[in-house]
């Protein structure tokens, strides 16, 4: 999964991703309302101007940019039809040629950590199995600790899947656990934060057999986020083989000079999330609904711009 | 939410909840095997059977536990169909007068938080509310902090509803970041480890307006695990007013002295989960499918008097 995604960013000069988050607000309402006018004001209408939204999206940015980001809470608000669209997103990125991180921020004891690694690993069902989530990645709490995440490190030892475990993420309640003080004692060698130490966690997880890329990169990375550019250089140095993605780029207020030293000297080893930035450039522009592709793919070939710019080496 | 928890216990004489997790195992091969019979080996057929499942064990006790705690995990490995059979598990639980903690662990940017936050309060859509989830209270990650919390905050403040945040964890893995030590110089008076000031957080979080019970603890209860006899007491003191849900009883290794802690001096103020100790008693049994109902009830009763001897004040 890891060298599949190195390719495609190769292959399309933008280390980017496009989060697929269709909060209040972002999708038109024109789109909710046409989709009213068949299905009634109905969750399965709402649902499906999520599918039709993200169709656009995909449709106008997936010949530029390697990869989505659905974020799950967006679609799990509207319940089964909510999921059902988020399933029908994955699948028509895949078609399109995409890879899909699915943005699940899932988490928990060993054995319950077994079954959600549904997500990248078919489900074993009588005699056979079935693959029912498709994500390429996923986005992983690392709070429970190692036997939380193992069962996905065996997912993607055996098939081409990955993952990305929480280590900084781009919000301001970040610093209230993540930046917390480890002491010396801990065996970290000196003093550092929580997500400095989650950080060597994860580094380490990565290394294991059957993890690390041709490309030199492992298929357990981090989510580091992008408001915090002075943490850039000092994770890239803990995790030298870990590939990052990074929200917080855009609508959350980091810039390319931000990301900078998220990736590694030759300007590799790093994916840069904009959710909002692109999906709900239409907006920003002042245009309608009938500008979301235009607007969308102007924003995305923007940020590659930009991200091209501070990434010459 | 969490006075309606506190009579049922009462009138219950049981502070007990039934985690409602089929795992691999745990459901009789004879149950997948019917619902083969009409529905063929599919994936319907394997959700149907969870749902058959959980419908016994739910009659078996609903008339002396007060509470039922799937965890969506084992329900989203099977996809759509397993999360109808989440949703239909919640629905019957509370037909049958049951209070249902979902056990989602969910945590995620402030905005994202919202969408997730939809497991305990109607979502938005048209000029319309609905309501899809309904969970009396759900599990909560605190990995991003404070932000994460404050919509599922504001939703229990508005609604008759309450939250579960992870302190420590039952698992061994709990260890790898919950018991880290902070340096004293973090705030939080003396050195102390990352889950007791977690659980700092918790107490402040559930002392907020409007969230407070009248039977004097908060709709912001914490999760610790049993398996940690040695952190009750000391978490007991640092969140007086916190409820605590406690896993980890019987199949994972923690027994009625094991929880005594985590009470108060009145022997109130927490709920012990025991999952595979009462859905798969059958097993244990040695006993087939057709002793599901009558294995766990007694199971249940068990641990009830286990509990009731240990909580005599």
């Amino acid at each position: 999964m890891i060298d599949r995604l190195m390719e495609k960013i190769e292959r399309t000069a933008a280390p980017i991703v496009i989060g697929l988050d269709p909060a209040p607000g972002v999708v038109p309402e024109t789109l909710f309302d046409e989709s009213a006018k068949r299905l009634g004001k109905t969750i399965e209408a709402g649902a499906a101007a999520l599918l039709k939204f993200n169709r656009e999206i995909i449709d106008a940015i997936r010949d530029i940019v390697p990869a989505v980001k659905p974020n799950i809470a967006f679609y799990e608000r509207y319940g089964l039809e909510g999921i059902r669209a988020y399933l029908k997103t994955i699948e028509y990125a895949a078609a399109c040629g995409m890879m899909v991180i699915g943005d699940v921020k899932r988490g928990d004891i060993g054995s319950t950590a077994a079954a959600y690694s549904g997500h990248i690993e078919p489900a074993s069902l009588y005699d056979r199995t079935f693959a029912v989530w498709n994500e390429d990645a996923v986005t992983l709490n690392p709070y429970l600790g190692a036997d939380s995440i193992e069962p996905f490190l065996d997912a993607a030892r055996q098939r081409d899947k990955g993952l990305f475990i929480l280590v900084k993420t781009s919000n301001k309640g970040s610093a209230d656990i993540q930046d917390l003080p480890i002491a010396a004692s801990a065996g970290a060698g000196e003093s550092c934060s929580v997500y400095e130490y989650v950080a060597g966690l994860v580094s380490e997880w990565g290394k294991g057999e059957g993890l690390m890329g041709a490309s030199g990169y492992s298929k357990v990375g981090a989510v580091v986020g992008a408001t915090h550019p002075e943490v850039g250089a000092k994770l890239r140095h803990i995790m030298p083989r870990t590939f990052f993605l990074v929200p917080g780029y855009g609508a959350q207020g980091a810039g390319a000079k931000d990301v900078k030293h998220f990736f590694d000297s030759r300007g590799k080893g790093a994916i840069v999330n904009s959710s909002r930035g692109v999906i709900g450039a239409w907006k920003e522009a002042g245009k309608g609904a009938g500008y979301i592709a235009e607007s969308a793919r102007a924003a995305a070939l923007r940020m590659k711009e930009e991200l091209g710019s501070v990434l010459q080496v």
